[in-house]
């Protein structure tokens, strides 16, 4: 297994610097300022951006400093600019070719999703190992076969995989995704993925949020019994 | 707005015991238990816990130590035991009714994921508001008309709602929602929600963990690039 390790060398590099809290709230900053910036609005201060997501100015002022100075000390932060500026962050400010593999339920989801084109994340090549769902066209999209995966993703200059394939089969289909030399990968099967140290790895793990909330309710319940 | 607040004040008051974080890496745990469960491993050490969770022997300790005490020193912890704890604290031990508002291509997407009922959030009412769905059956459930959600509501018990309809009219479903007595939200839609103090809300942002790949990708391609 020593050629085989996980993505947490290279991310530890940059973790370093910028944790992975960070990153996540620049996202949500991003969000939070391209819907200010939909409705016209030109100004915001750390408050409000930092009452938006519930979180402290001085938190939203000390992520926002890591990048640089923005702002104007009693004027806010420029909405547009700031936007665009998070946007430069995180990498977004650019087209990234997206294929995704396994058009089931989640990979349809994935597809349609509109937000992921907003944000420069263009799913241009679908994959599956079906033989019904392969030639067909989906939202636009003739589905490849997985089998012949490596000359059509170089064709296609594709850089991020997501996996939306069965547990079952999605390490033998992130090895041959590896192998073409994809080096990030977004995965959605319920499997720890192994992949070389070259290469970033997500999890989504759709569960989480909803385990979240039966969390809180739990707690909140029982919380309410013993103290009347 | 008085009347109308964030989730912040009931989260607040389980952050001071646990926070966040904790329960993000809870939900780790319980799925790569359950995933080692499956496979009939019967204990697994902290380190090896730790060392497929990318955390620190110590990290998973203290996340552990938390709820009393777990598994035995130089035996490591029972797999099989501390998945059905985790699966407690977190309140899934239990069957949870989930309603599904808006079934476009997210709710079709969350209504075929397996994992939600085997986590035994059971999505059990669809709403919709396109009369060409309201009525037609999805997956086994016939669909609601979403104007006349709150007896339909009350009637199948439910205590979760997955908010899958478009941004421009997220508010007032959710408005409904919880006029109806719902306390538990998992938004989908990409806007700030306003719901009182009393009622949980989580947003689910796709994009996030994609963010987080460009972002490694672009900043480990600047790394290479200044450090030759």
């Amino acid at each position: 297994m020593e050629s085989i390790e996980s993505d947490t060398d290279l991310a530890g590099k940059i973790e370093k610097r910028i944790s992975e809290s960070t990153i996540r709230r620049l996202s949500l900053y991003l969000r939070a300022l391209s819907l200010l910036d939909k409705k016209g609005v030109k100004t915001i201060s750390s408050k409000e951006l930092a009452s938006r997501e519930k979180l402290t100015p001085a938190q939203v002022r000390k992520d926002l400093s890591f990048f640089g100075s923005f702002g104007t000390r009693g004027l806010g932060y420029p909405v547009s600019e700031l936007r665009s500026e998070i946007a430069g962050i995180l990498g977004i400010n650019r087209i990234w070719k997206v294929a995704l593999f396994g058009v089931g339920n989640i990979g349809s989801a994935m597809v349609s999703y509109k937000e992921f084109a907003r944000q420069g994340f263009q799913i241009v090549k679908l994959f599956d190992n079906d033989q019904r769902k392969i030639g067909s066209n989906h939202k636009g999209i003739i589905v490849s076969d997985v089998s012949n995966l490596e000359p059509e993703i170089k064709e296609a200059g594709i850089e991020i995989a997501i996996i939306g394939v069965p547990a079952t089969v999605a390490q033998y289909i992130v090895d041959d995704i590896v192998a073409a030399g994809i080096k990030a990968i977004l995965n959605f099967a319920p499997i720890n993925l192994k992949v070389p140290s070259d290469v970033y790895l997500r999890n989504e793990n759709m569960s989480m949020e909803l385990e979240y909330l039966s969390f809180a309710m739990v707690n909140n319940h029982s919380e309410k019994k013993t103290k009347p």
